[in-house]
């Protein structure tokens, strides 16, 4: 069989060799330089002919040079003769354009995924995507994962008896309502209204939330505003103690160090597809790892095996 | 300029007449035949060289004959040097099949896409897609027109003081929100729950409806059995008299029928997407006309107008 | 090696079960759903990853159910990762959609076998197509048999010395004579005119008839009414007993009755590349199967071996 | 509207001028130049910036270097942002390359009209394809002329009372009989017998000929060993005095002086698709232009008129 | 004909306000918005719809946002049925990715190339490549201009009669040579030499320079570390006075400080294709504008004029 | 493993036989036929069916001949399920169709890699191109070899200590300085003069020459006018002795001769990557064999090796 070869680019290197251990595969090293006009380029340093080729590359901030990085190694792996070129894509931040919702706007979703088909790879391997129907963007197979196995596992140590999952927006509510059925809890959602001046904010939580102990349930938490104006709307409807939890934790601008600051948020969950820089965690921060899941499932890829069979991937309402 | 020629498959011959009728030019013949082997072959039977070709089908029952006859609607007018090529495609069916929720499914929503591709179209002007991210499913650009205005239109006659829109089920909920926003309402949305035998049920509406006049809105209604099931759920909540709204008619199995029968729904709105036969049209059913919203879309298109400008189509929250 | 995988879509899983028998493999089971909105969707319901994907499906009536059915159990074995995806279709009924033989037609053969590619088919297994061009309309490797063989072999059981092959028309009377030589017969065919109304008729047959056992050879025969106006122009020419045979025998609107009520015609021979309705079957009817020679062919295409040296497959005059 | 640009590559200038004559435009110059290593360079010496550009260019002898001059032509033209290339191709010689007769081997036909696509051609305008099939050998839009029109105003000159059109073997019959329809004839055809030894041979005439006037109808005459061997056959059958006609007079290894000097042969006719040189021509021999034809059919395309209206170009039995 | 729509990214608005003024017509807006997950999102905020659409960007600095942005351009200009889509490219710096001189690495000449045609240009626009073989690697046509003329204006002001042209390297030599011919000048150029570690020195000049008046000319300088190693290299040769000129100013990591510190280099010439921030200006620095000249090519390519005619772009020895 | 199969077109057998002589593989046959209407087939006659199958065809003259051979051995090996195709082009003349030096040319070196990835094939082998970037004119991977090694290998059994390499133009003099380190000598180059008549002519040496020992290199040598020019500025300038060495010797009317005539150059050494007939050999004339290095490269793709840790191949100044 066709051997397997792992690269990183270096969005997050430490995941990389997280899967790599799992696997109990080397790391390949990769070159990246970048010249004296800015261009960079890219050179996987290690034999790819016929290989069967991992890129790992969650597209986290720089986005933008950490998708032109992850392209060059597609191009790179092509060039090389690489026998196939799976994207190991955790994080695939440009699922969030995934409509047009204003005209002439780009629809980010798709572009991206059109110009990895371009720069060559044949599969991408990525998780908890923003919407499902992102996965019709890519021309190429995926398998998509999710984070909810991990996060059960976190939530059932706690007792669940008195539990809502309340997701921030009605257009999470459906995987936030499939969450709540993993778990045995109850599930609402908050409703957002959009004033004139294109503000929008939370109305009100739709569901009931007295007295209950609270998960807010999004798959990515950015600034975070969202969230801290629910925990406004959740107060108001007295609810119990809170924890946050999240697939994709970028905490942008401050967000965790404010979300932290919130006294009745007890724990604020995320997994590791985005990298948190260490000099910003926090107490109440608890990093559920998918490198596991990752290198199983780049195990049964490389091997052939199915991938839903184990993960059941994509079964939501 | 380019002259205009709008064709018509078997799928909604009314719907193009109406269409033509607005723009002020013929509906250009077709034929399509059916050999003694059952294949289809279509002539279009007007010249269409240089000529921007519009070709009037939505995918209704039976899907599957239509969608091929328009495939081969769009063959024949490449091979014949038509200068463009619009599908108009008021329902697109196949959007329902959107995301791969089990393993090892074919995804329709971009499959149908990627064979009108293939088949030679170079635009699309579809209406109400069951989500906003099938657009993304095009590699061609794509007109993406609601229904929403005509619906407004019609029940601003009504006094809506009293009135919540009900989606029902989340994954609609926020384009429910979208409209109840535009008339004037509030919202509220069935939640639904997958039993251990795979049954799913309306458990609970989210939200208040007691003692409310509301509008039962879905982007489609086909066999009616989800309605049908809220309904009791509205009901139980102490609901006010009801309206259930959709923009594609699909009334599949004898949905209509059933749903006049209701004693407290009071009206049956739709759109002329789908045809409707005449002979299942009861008292309750209100057909709303969108031809009138594609021709002007189609004049702008021929003509290199802003469609958005003027439909604002696709914004919500 | 990658395992083989062997899927039968609705049109004739019987064949499919005969081929898997022949080949000593299991038929791995097809989930074929129809949607209320008469949408389709297929599940292939077996392992597919890296694996040697045989889809068995000929276009038979009804063929767009059966095609857009075929195209889902594409896009299903390439979302799902399948190694290589080879369509058995026994009998591509679009290959007599093999001209433009008026303006502004769609092209069948050409356009169903671009839909086939875009779907992300990587070869084709099909038998006698219906003129032997068609194979370059596709893209992808063709292996093209013939019946030719199964034919040969069931007439070679009676007394020859005395046949004449008669093709019904022009057009197929090369094939006719390549049979003709292969077992040592003499060929006629039948010269059509077109009159005026643009009707079709067998005004004379060419070739020596009279007093000759007659074998009337086509590669389909759908409703026959070809074969029966053959069939007075050979009594005219006082030819003797007469034998029909054919590849495809669709027998569209009771073509069979009609064919088994002629008195002399003794044997209505063709083979199981179509299914033919047991409550259809006649006493004169003999079907010869060619699973054992599509068994084989898949086999030798699994293995890499020579197709062709076996089969000696498209060699014409 | 765009302007029409006509260029000539070095196979048939002088039928490339008769067509600008016709068109009343004139003939931009092409200069092809050829390297030390034997390479060619193409230089289109009119502006071709969005002009409707029309290259004139039969695959004649020598077939390669006339084939590689045009696809440097669209390739130039192209990357003279050309508005549209039209390859005016009178005769396609690889068109006769249409099916795989032995394993392993090319097929020519469907290639190069896949590398004229690769090398950027809009539309190809051509005349009587060896098959009607090969129509469908090409990815974009076809207008197939037949020079029927010519060949059929030439013989209406002459008594056709006592006339048989004779096709040289039965693959082309159905044509021989579309003519002989047309012109009010009656149709015969030669057919082939293979030897053990790989041999063939025309064994008989299949059809009335005895004491007619015949006129052998053939799309194209290279060696012209198969009309030399059927002159033969004819004889033996008693037929009268002889006149052979053909689109393409490709006339190779001295067929042109063979055949004249057939006594009973009182006339060789063909068409200027292919160019006969002036030292080869005999007294016997009368060449049709089909410039006139051309002309209108490009005059048509870049005015978006039909095509098919005028000529009825590819209707046969 | 369809009117003119310009549209700058924020690679260099004060070129395409220059370019626009120029044209007389006015620039577009466009909106580059960055979400909290540092994806970009483009939206061009005039009607596109069968436009001819000129999108302005040099890819400068921070290049992969630049890159990115104009992919989403090109993309937003798609969706929104841009008639023509042209990127404006003055500085198209990728093309210094243009040979794998080590195993595995990316060919960012070539990849980008791709990628632009993925996102949906039609044509490229752009000036002084780093080889004029990078012409080649787009897919789609390409104008290339070449800032020789603006320089060659620039330094006839000048008593040439002493001077002599010299190329840091040998690759631009050519060039170089071009360039001296066209302003009757001599032309020198320096040869590097290889280290085993790997680093790269000019060991000498090759030509005369002893006396002479210099101009340095590259075809762009980024760190200016080869020039200023050149220089060293003049001076020991006893060259005179020295001017530098380029095409492409980068100036990365204060090399316009460090060359006009240079007390014989009288003048630093380059062109406005980067943008050169204003309080990095020096007294030596000259920046000639090319937007006259894009401006042209601009009116010629809408109007379908011969470029080549006017600038005679690309004639090097 | 797929096992490997080797065909030669007709361009060089001897060349690829001694390819397979090494690797100790026999050469598979191939059959090219030629019609009387002059076009070509091709017939590959051994079984390609998942195999490695490797063609081997320097595009030498006849060009067109050999590239359209090539295309139609890449479309049999294709139809025929080759697992992979590698093209090994050890000449590919048409990269010196590289750039675009006038308005509305070809470019015949980015045409031609098209048509082949058109013809099906999956990587280029080919050696010492005329410019490296020729490189990212290819869309699928491409080994590039040069024959430096073999070229150095022959010169280090002369003293080197008083060479200088010489480039007859300053294009190629970065690849002359790179062979120059090689083998430890120094470098010069002749500088063009292009003359208002367009005649162009070496005008001067740029670098010492003066009694110094000459190697004159170039990648390739045709008419060798060139080279001739180069001779004699050499002379004038008293330079030594002299040789004359490239990679590709197509020695086109008559240069071989006219360069062994040369009384001062004592040695014409070039490969056999194009063939030089037997008869018009010289004294002078050294052939080195690359068909080893060919042969490991053959190896190495075909084991998944990496090609560049063993050649180095494309390292320059």
């Amino acid at each position: 069989m066709r051997d397997i070869s792992v690269f990183s680019g270096s969005a997050h290197p430490e995941l990389a060799a997280e899967v790599c251990a799992h696997l109990g595969v080397p790391l390949s090293p990769t070159r990246v330089s970048r010249f004296a006009n800015d261009c960079l380029e890219v050179q996987l340093q290690a034999n790819c002919r016929e290989r069967d080729v991992f890129l790992v590359q969650p597209l986290v901030r720089p986005v933008q040079e950490h998708l032109v990085e992850l392209l060059m190694m597609c191009d790179a792996a092509r060039g090389a003769s690489a026998g196939r070129i799976t994207v190991v894509m955790p994080h695939y931040s440009y699922a969030r354009s995934d409509k047009k919702d204003a005209p002439r706007i780009s629809l980010g979703g798709r572009l991206v995924a059109d110009l990895l088909t371009a720069a060559g790879v044949h599969r991408v391997l990525t998780m908890t995507l923003h919407s499902p129907q992102v996965h019709g963007f890519f021309s190429v197979p995926v398998d998509h994962l999710h984070a909810r196995r991990e996060l059960a596992a976190h939530f059932r140590r706690y007792d669940l008896s008195r539990t809502t999952v309340v997701s921030p927006d009605l257009g999470n509510a459906k995987e936030a309502a499939a969450f709540a059925r993993m778990i045995g809890a109850q599930v609402a959602a908050g409703a957002k209204q959009r004033f004139a001046d294109d503000r929008v904010t939370i109305s009100a939580v739709i569901g009931e939330v007295a007295g209950r102990d609270v998960i807010v349930l999004d798959d990515e938490i950015a600034k975070g505003s969202t969230v801290i104006e629910l925990l406004a709307r959740l107060r108001e409807s007295g609810a119990g103690p809170i924890r946050v939890a999240c697939t994709h934790g970028l905490f942008a601008g401050g967000a965790l160090k404010r979300l932290s600051e919130q006294p009745d948020v007890l724990e604020i969950v995320c997994t590791n597809t985005v990298p948190v820089p260490v000099e910003e965690h926090t107490d109440k921060l608890r990093i559920l790892s998918i490198a596991p899941a990752l290198a199983e499932a780049v195990r049964r890829i490389h091997n052939g095996e199915s991938v839903s069979a184990l993960f059941d991937a994509t079964r939501s309402e």
